[in-house]
């Protein structure tokens, strides 16, 4: 068993050789634009709406796209995470400002990854002051109004670049990512189930990826395995512009 | 000016050293309960309201507490921290779970220090799948139902220990913690000015220490100084059972 497991190990290790060569020569001199984390749309100004997305997935597949010569900029929400090598970070709070953020970039790269969780809504009115209790009543309403939807956007562009968006659900996610593909227009959409330690907060993930032609599923592993296996799957798949 | 500054430096070490002295006179084989950070209300599984506590304060006072040789529970939500020596931690993430273990805690300590943001509401129906975006409808609200107050709760108790509220706002805020103190049965209570870089998510604070008979204003310091501070107030003003 100790030897299926080194044989595997060393399998694994040709593989990903391969794949770093294959890498390298498709994303040397490609510019690739990613957002990554949650975004926190502020209730008031102590309190916010948040997501449980850590941003490992995104800082994951900016780390291996710099090592293999793309000139990478990352759009981050909120997180605890250092900046990888080579990578030009611009970080955001509000799904707007990552909006924002997007449109600056978005028309000069070739590729664009969506990998944050941004969020679908935001609150109506922001509260300028710290919303107090009232003794008197026992419930509150929160009235929130839709986000810009930023990769659909992007993906609406003349002048668009490859565009990937992520589909994380906890029920039903590839059925639900190809849906996703279709509606919002995009080139490639990472399916992602999310719940009991998968996905979010987790360093592993299992990701299937899929275009109008292909589908290719990743088994659990390292979000930095998952990162260049994503990344092998847009160079050996897809033709960009 | 620099002379100035070193016997400036020289005289807080001096009062640091004698207040150090008090402080293990008076918390030597004293029991604290501290809670310290946000709390997190989920929305649906990924999703949840979230406040920008730090968790920075309650850990500095749960680290000079357990250094002045006192017993020291930290429950403590979602942060980013490390445990400070010889200090028993229990995590939480939501109101709930904080009032279960501040319950299970606070009859067989001297003092309770209620450091933490806790979330004045959670979300009335927490949905169990993710909630998706309806994309022919444009808004959303969310229904809010009132937590327990947990402070209020404690100092309500016939064993209660001597216990410390917090009163974080933006504005009027020694007023309202003046009305705090008295409307929760508080026996002190720490006036915490945020927003423009104090309080919240930095290192530096800056508290006004309000009993009913007492009140004294430490300028911004660091956290640690901060924590000194407010426990050589409740060694020299208050008589603990």
């Amino acid at each position: 068993q100790i030897f299926d497991a080194v044989v595997e190990s060393e399998k694994q290790q040709q593989t990903n050789n391969q794949a770093w060569l294959g890498l390298k020569t498709f994303w040397q001199g490609k510019s690739l634009l990613i957002t990554a984390g949650p975004t926190y749309e502020n209730i008031d100004p102590v309190r916010f709406i948040g997501n449980r997305s850590s941003g490992k997935m995104g800082f994951a597949i900016a780390e291996t796209a710099a090592k293999a010569g793309a000139k990478v900029t990352l759009i981050a929400g909120p997180v605890n995470l250092a900046t990888p090598q080579n990578v030009k970070r611009i970080d955001v709070r509000s799904a707007e400002q990552m909006f924002d953020a997007v449109q600056q970039h978005y028309a000069s790269v070739d590729v664009f990854i969506s990998a944050a969780a941004v969020a679908d809504f935001r609150v109506a009115d922001m509260a300028q002051q710290k919303i107090k209790k009232q003794s008197d009543s026992d419930e509150m309403t929160l009235k929130l109004i839709k986000n810009p939807d930023i990769v659909a956007w992007v993906a609406q562009q003349v002048d668009k670049p490859f565009v990937v968006g992520f589909a994380a659900e906890t029920q039903n996610v590839i059925e639900y990512a190809k849906d996703k593909l279709v509606r919002k227009n995009l080139d490639m959409i990472c399916a992602n189930q999310v719940g009991d330690n998968l996905g979010f907060e987790s360093n592993e993930n299992e990701l299937v990826l899929i275009t109008a032609q292909h589908q290719q599923t990743n088994p659990l592993s390292s979000k930095s395995q998952q990162a260049l296996d994503l990344l092998s799957f847009i160079a050996k798949n897809e033709a960009i512009r």
